[in-house]
């Protein structure tokens, strides 16, 4: 897979800024205020794969990400725009070339650690960066594109590979993941105006990030570094990397990292949780999505007697919280969000009868309908669970990144909730109060960005989340 | 054993400077230029143990450290003066006070611990300060004692906490070791005037730093930290705990170390190793010390064609060094010495034979005797050397530190030299060019020096030893 292993340059900096002085610095911030509406990612954009098979070979595939929208008018949230024709640009730069130009990127840049030996991490590995330049002629070391120009920025390889290597991540397998299929954008952006790509096997998700964001987690390495190697099972983002594509004097800064939510399970109630009831309730036109995010006063709303956990799971869940926030403490960071999908067991065998009773009619089922683009339909979900399923079950294929789904993050013992075979793996098991069997997928998430209003996760959380023992449900 | 879980103040400073502005930086700085004539600790000054078993049992027993010198006149290297009477003083502090005010100061330290439960170490760990007033009458949680008023500084104490828990210290044991007998002084300064004082169970060294030191090994503890984890096996010196002695506006700042050189084994010879052979031969005064630390052109001429090592063991030295090497290089720390101590069994056994031939005429045997001071005799050796051969070969009763003999430290797996019981353990097994039989005692020292020259230390090292494959003596 390794197209190369030389580098036009190594760098050594001392803080992420004084490498980017050439930085839009203005509008890289500008996006701050824009916090009302938050939404995450939910829906996935489908492909044309006819387009993108009929790329050369030799690089990456392209995607194309054009996506069906309600509207045509041009929208902009952050540095992220859809224009008139429905095409996403992300600083002005159309997102299919940033797909195809960072999987060139990381291509040549994991490629090329392969001829580093694998040796102890050092505290200057943290400050490193690599920087390729991509003609599109092609060059001794890299491929020839038909992208425009670009020079890529691998920030921190050795200790990434370090990282990856911690989550028993093969150099192989994540090139295979971030580079042999195209990349699916998806379709719903972070409030700031986030572009987010997920990997086609469902493992990775490439995000973009703001300068600061990206100058705060270097920052952070060697506390990362610290608490990786003490606490392998933890509910904070796991990173994989972090770039910067630059074209046309444009940065575009990136973390890859883990993919919370499954996309083959479907998640019947999303809540971004931080622990605060101040203007905690999702708007009026977040709720009227098809899969909204909901907050804390939803929660607390829809879920008045809370959520029942075994006690040795609750034990788990919230012994992994604490140690993850005492970290954040120590960091200052204040503004992170504990993000919870719920996957309805009860619900969902529910649905999949409902489904093979509207077979005979051929409609198109509609209940993964996203409120922008098209979302994966339930069908399709049947059949990705199943091969998901199939998958995590296979002494030779488990899930690639290790510690990864929430209930191995919390380290807990439980047993499954139910034996049968359409129980989607990985989730933490779960009762709702009218006795429902429910699927718990959370992580921490948002913790790059800046600081905002000191808010207290661990404590409401804990006032949310009932301990199996002491409540009558379980 | 703890006496109080209080302490006057903690601080997060961003450097050790900004602690210590009231400091002398000129006096702490003005010794490193007497950098000729440079030795390492040999001999051990006898206690007057009658004066240390007067003192209040409440406290930490004072020990004195007068020593016996063959001149009368002061002398003074760096911060250290021998008096016209013998005694020993640091920047004009007696060593007596010192050593019985570091005891009290280490017992409420480590003592105070015991209160904050365990928990991940973080970043901030390492630029944590922790301040107590020990007034001479005592206060809520400090004891009553007879030394001059002073001020403790414990640096980073739940970082070292971390690093003697990597090393298998439990807290009662620290405090047993440094508290509850007399310090003993080592009778050999260092080139720069640090005293050093070792514990009565052999196991640790309390070695005073200058500022600047003490101020790096602080930068360098998350790097340090680092190396611990991924590499447990190392000659890289051991450090347990950083502290400052304040006293009439004195700072003496102390390290606390394991003890690389047991003091019941005799080394018969002993070399300061840098790589170079620019200027590395033992000074004329040197030589003539009965224990005299040689230099590099020392080792070429006693050991033209080296010292033989099994191949495993060779291989396994030379992958620790090289990996210590690296985090050394990667802090530009360039200064630093491969102490090496050679105990020769063949000769041991001559020795012991001739001194029981000699026990008839009750004459007091002096092949121990010290330059400076009177070290412990061939007939004490032998019986601590039988305590120590009991002490590491019971099964309850290990060698505290892990890892932390030669052996353990590059993780050989050879079999002993020979199964006679009066091998001491934790040596490398080697063999001179004669075919005698060696104990080599290796470790890396004088690491928070500042940068002189660049020493190339892994390379002719390399050259020096043999590799037990090529090298036909074996």
């Amino acid at each position: 897979m390794a197209s190369g292993d030389s580098i036009d340059g190594i760098e050594l900096v001392e803080s992420f800024s004084k490498m980017n002085n050439e930085d839009e610095l203005k509008g890289d911030r500008g996006s701050e205020s824009e916090e009302e509406g938050k939404t995450k990612p939910r829906g996935i954009t489908p492909l044309d794969m006819t387009a993108a098979a009929a790329v050369n070979s030799s690089g990456p595939k392209t995607p194309t990400s054009i996506t069906r929208h309600k509207s045509e008018r041009e929208r902009k949230i952050g540095h992220r725009r859809v224009g008139v024709g429905g095409e996403i640009t992300y600083k002005k730069i159309q997102t299919t070339q940033i797909m195809g130009s960072i999987q060139l990127g990381i291509q040549h840049a994991v490629g090329g650690l392969a001829s580093k030996p694998e040796r102890d991490l050092l505290m200057q590995d943290f400050m490193t960066v690599e920087t390729t330049n991509f003609p599109s002629e092609g060059s001794n070391h890299t491929p020839a594109h038909h992208y425009s120009e670009f020079r890529f920025r691998t920030y921190a390889p050795i200790a990434f590979r370090y990282f990856r290597d911690l989550f028993g991540i093969q150099p192989d397998d994540f090139l295979i993941s971030m580079c042999s299929s195209p990349l699916i954008e998806l379709s719903n952006p972070g409030a700031s105006g986030s572009i987010f790509y997920l990997t086609e096997d469902d493992e990775f998700i490439i995000k973009t990030v703001q300068h600061k964001e990206g100058e705060f987690l270097q920052k952070l390495l060697p506390g990362y570094y610290m608490n990786l190697n003490q606490n392998p099972r933890t509910l904070l983002p796991k990173f994989f990397g972090l770039y910067c594509y630059q074209c046309n004097s444009k940065n575009v800064r990136l973390v890859a990292m883990n993919n919370l939510l499954p996309s083959y399970v479907k998640m019947h109630q999303k809540y971004d949780l931080k622990g605060s009831t101040y203007k905690r309730k999702a708007s009026k036109s977040e709720r009227q999505k098809n899969s909204p995010t909901y907050k804390d006063l939803d929660f607390i709303e829809y879920h008045p007697e809370g959520i029942g956990l075994e006690a040795d799971t609750y034990t788990a869940l919230v012994k992994t919280i604490q140690r993850d926030c005492r970290v954040l403490e120590s960091f200052k960071i204040m503004d992170y969000s504990l993000l919870v999908g719920i996957h309805n067991l009860d619900l969902a065998v529910r649905e999949k009868a409902e489904r093979r009773s509207n077979q005979g009619s051929r409609r198109l089922d509609t209940d993964g309908e996203d409120g922008e683009g098209v979302a994966v339909s339930g069908e399709e979900r049947d059949r990705a669970a199943a091969a998901a399923l199939n998958r995590s079950r296979s002494i030779n294929r488990q899930r690639l990144v290790a510690h990864s789904t929430a209930m191995e993050s919390i380290q807990a013992e439980s047993e499954p909730i139910d034996e049968e075979d359409d129980v989607p793996p990985g989730g933490i098991p779960a009762r709702s109060s009218k006795g429902e069997r429910l699927l718990l997928y959370v992580g921490i998430i948002d913790i790059l960005q800046s600081y905002r209003l000191k808010k207290k996760l661990e404590h409401t959380w804990k006032a949310m989340i009932h301990d199996g023992v002491s409540n009558t449900v379980l």
